[in-house]
């Protein structure tokens, strides 16, 4: 492939240099391959760009502006260069490709399921009874769907994934490798010192352009559906417990963990390691910074921007943070100015 | 089934309105299905209630008393209407049924296992070398035993579960999906910078009436046994390292992590996301909130309730909390009063 | 066994009483077997170990000297025991052997892959297309390789692991069950208040000698490598995220949470359920404390050792825990030195 082959597929605004130069690749900027195409978003990265072995580079036309010598570098100026990468990773990196039609002889599938015949179905895939798998769907190596599961439109289950019985998974959806969907929820109740199991008779409901990490679990409500909305993106091993309600398109990065019956409004963040309680309400574009924690039955605005354990306002928690810096110092001058010990009491 | 057939079940005290009328399944209190029965415990739902299309209302005596107008709604009488949702769900929504007596053509036994007539072995399972799987259990697809495992009666391994050499599951413990039971320990020495691995030759002992979730990880003792004691209940992606011994009817919920030789009393209840160190030992009914971390080697006395990390009496880390966050304001009075500046010294 | 065969393959200092005392087996301190041996490598043991049914106690010289009474038992004198405790698990307990050379007939191997007849493939394994495998590799039951995956030499994936499309596998590695490798990045971009998938397009290489314990997810590169460099011991549920880069021998404690494009250097110690936001720079050598957390982009010099979240020095961490514990009396005691009350402002 040659720059001008780059130029014209990005519709770019100008080229510097050789348009003739060939391409090998596409390289990320921390590990520049001979011969390739790298977009400098970050003027950070320039130096070390240049004196790389990369034959081309996409910048910003005022990035190129500053640069006096283009050390034989062919320049393309498009005024977006993190968009161009993304672009050129389709452009340049076709993606997996399933041959879809096929059912590998030792998948088993039940009785009474209705599979569309334009899907792959991997090796040693296990489908229950009454299960629907519908066009374009994709079931990897593995896979164990339980009894009454639906799998939509153009969905990708990855190896060893589990689904149980009765769960729904829609169009567009990817799920990760041993990710569990509808295991039971995690409810009990005591009777004379013993925990008695409340069975969990309810299922999971994944919409539309979801996508699930690996490693990842989402219990069945106790009753009606734990309910991951239209295009939630979920990272790895992230727990979210029964009867949850994740609103569209939120982020929840991975390691955080939801307890029972709480709810996310839509665009919400959650980064990583994140914990809301039970019957936690977020409103919508609510971020939660790492780490944070959200006790019992608390409801967040809107809007909100949080950090800490119990999360608050992020501003006021940096204040407190950087208070919390100077507190040996503030314990030092009062017992100086008063002339006493302060001491723990109890 | 007509209201009085629940009534009866329940053996409740009354029934106000039409005891004829049928209803078409038991609701949760958030997503009400039209004609069904619903439990009211707490009375915030209550005008929700009357207002969904539920043909029943389950309720205390006191609550119907407070009550003006039952929109044609029938009442039934029951002290306790949480117990009685589980008791609906036991009874209006039968639990899953395998077929005992069930070996899958595509599940491989080793040689030399000892397996009860009366059990069901999914598709694709593999159990190794001197196993035994007592009466009443199943073991879904996907599962794989390693050799000399034991399985006791009426337990339930879910797909794709992993159980490595010599571990022993007594009887009804069930385990979800993924849970890996008796990976190697975490266990190293340093010779010259490099990590050399201390064999990991113990194993891990489930006992009676365990349930454990998805994703779960239970390490292998270096010698001797990790053990979780009777009726102990463990959530999804909990982490419990070599040697550790989890007292009986423990509730460690999800994401804990408990590190190498650390001991928890009976009746203790881990919230999420706690982690304890390596040789922490918590006594009896202690109880940690959520994120909280102990130290390596700390003891703590049975009954305690801890929070915060490193956790102590969750009322004194309350009281610290509240502190915190006056922490900015107390800083500013400090400097204004001694007029001067407060400074981390290095 | 006799003591005497112990003394000599420890090449030990000195036996005190029977040399020719038969040894059943090897226990740990907390769970001792009659007639076994146990090594006692801290006082706090003596009283019990003397009081055990022990047959032989390994000790240093020192200790020794100090007993009055050896009450039968039989004492090898050995400066190490705790080594000595490490080297007799290796001599009494043989690893697990696998039989290479076999492959089992329900494995599932593509076309075109470069399988060496000296490995062990279990059952319903199914390995990808252009695949290689080394000599003395063991592949357990249920793992999936995706295409053009590579597995070096002697080197144990256990039961039920995934690892992806182009991911590199090098020499002497372990990877724990359920473990996911190669799982796509989790990366987006938003279009119009939609997130957009960027393509993954890397993959992940794992270097000699990396142990990896099981439901583990270790992300591919968006593009490039994912790197899990020589020597590396990584602990259950750990995440790595797309384009890290994890230096020679160093130790990630289980469920530790690392996001993307941050770089931990060699012989660091990570311990607990720390998370590393994205682009954090690690030094070599450093340590940081169970529930760190180190915020996106920070760098941290070699041979620190942190703690807190956000994680800073050690002791200054401390310093701030000891004030923290006395703030609720610091208030009590400004307030009534200056006759007000503190309030929080907003």
């Amino acid at each position: 492939m040659k720059v001008k082959d780059i130029f014209n597929f990005l519709n770019a605004k100008k080229i510097i240099g050789d348009e003739n130069l060939y391409i090998s690749t596409l390289s990320p900027i921390n590990d520049i391959i001979e011969g390739s195409i790298i977009c400098v978003d970050n003027n950070k990265y320039l130096e070390s760009a240049f004196e790389s072995k990369a034959n081309a580079i996409i910048m910003r036309e005022e990035t190129a502006e500053s640069i006096k010598d283009f050390k034989n570098k062919t320049i393309i100026i498009y005024q977006n260069p993190k968009e161009a990468f993304i672009k050129l990773l389709y452009f340049m990196f076709e993606n997996k490709k399933y041959d879809l039609g096929t059912i590998k002889e030792t998948a088993i599938i039940e009785e009474n399921s209705n599979i569309d015949k334009e899907v792959f179905i991997g090796d040693y895939v296990r489908i229950g009874k009454n299960c629907v798998i519908k066009k374009g769907t994709v079931i990897e190596s593995g896979v164990f769907l339980g009894d009454n599961v639906c799998v939509g439109e153009n969905s990708t289950i990855h190896s060893n994934v589990s689904i149980h019985d009765r769960c729904v998974i829609k169009d567009r959806v990817i799920i990760g490798s041993s990710t569990v969907i509808g295991n039971d929820g995690f409810g009990f109740f005591e009777v004379g010192g013993k925990q008695m199991k409340i069975p969990q008779r309810g299922n999971v409901i994944i919409e539309n352009d979801v996508e699930i990490g690996a490693n990842v679990c989402i219990d069945r409500a106790t009753l009606g559906s734990t309910i991951i909305r239209e295009g939630v993106k979920i990272d790895n091993l992230v727990q979210i417990a029964h009867n949850c309600d994740i609103g569209e398109h939120s982020i929840i990065v991975s390691q955080v963990g939801i307890a029972g019956s709480s709810k996310v409004g839509h665009h919400c963040v959650l980064a990583g390691q994140v914990g809301l309680s039970d019957h936690v309400v977020l409103g919508d574009r609510v971020i939660l910074g790492g780490q944070s924690g959200v006790m019992s039955k608390v409801k967040i605005e809107s809007n909100s921007i949080m950090l800490g354990s119990p999360a608050q306002d992020i501003n006021r928690e940096k204040l407190k943070m950087i208070a919390e810096q100077k507190l040996p110092e503030l314990i030092k001058l009062v017992e100086e100015k008063f002339e006493t010990k302060i001491r723990r009491v109890k």
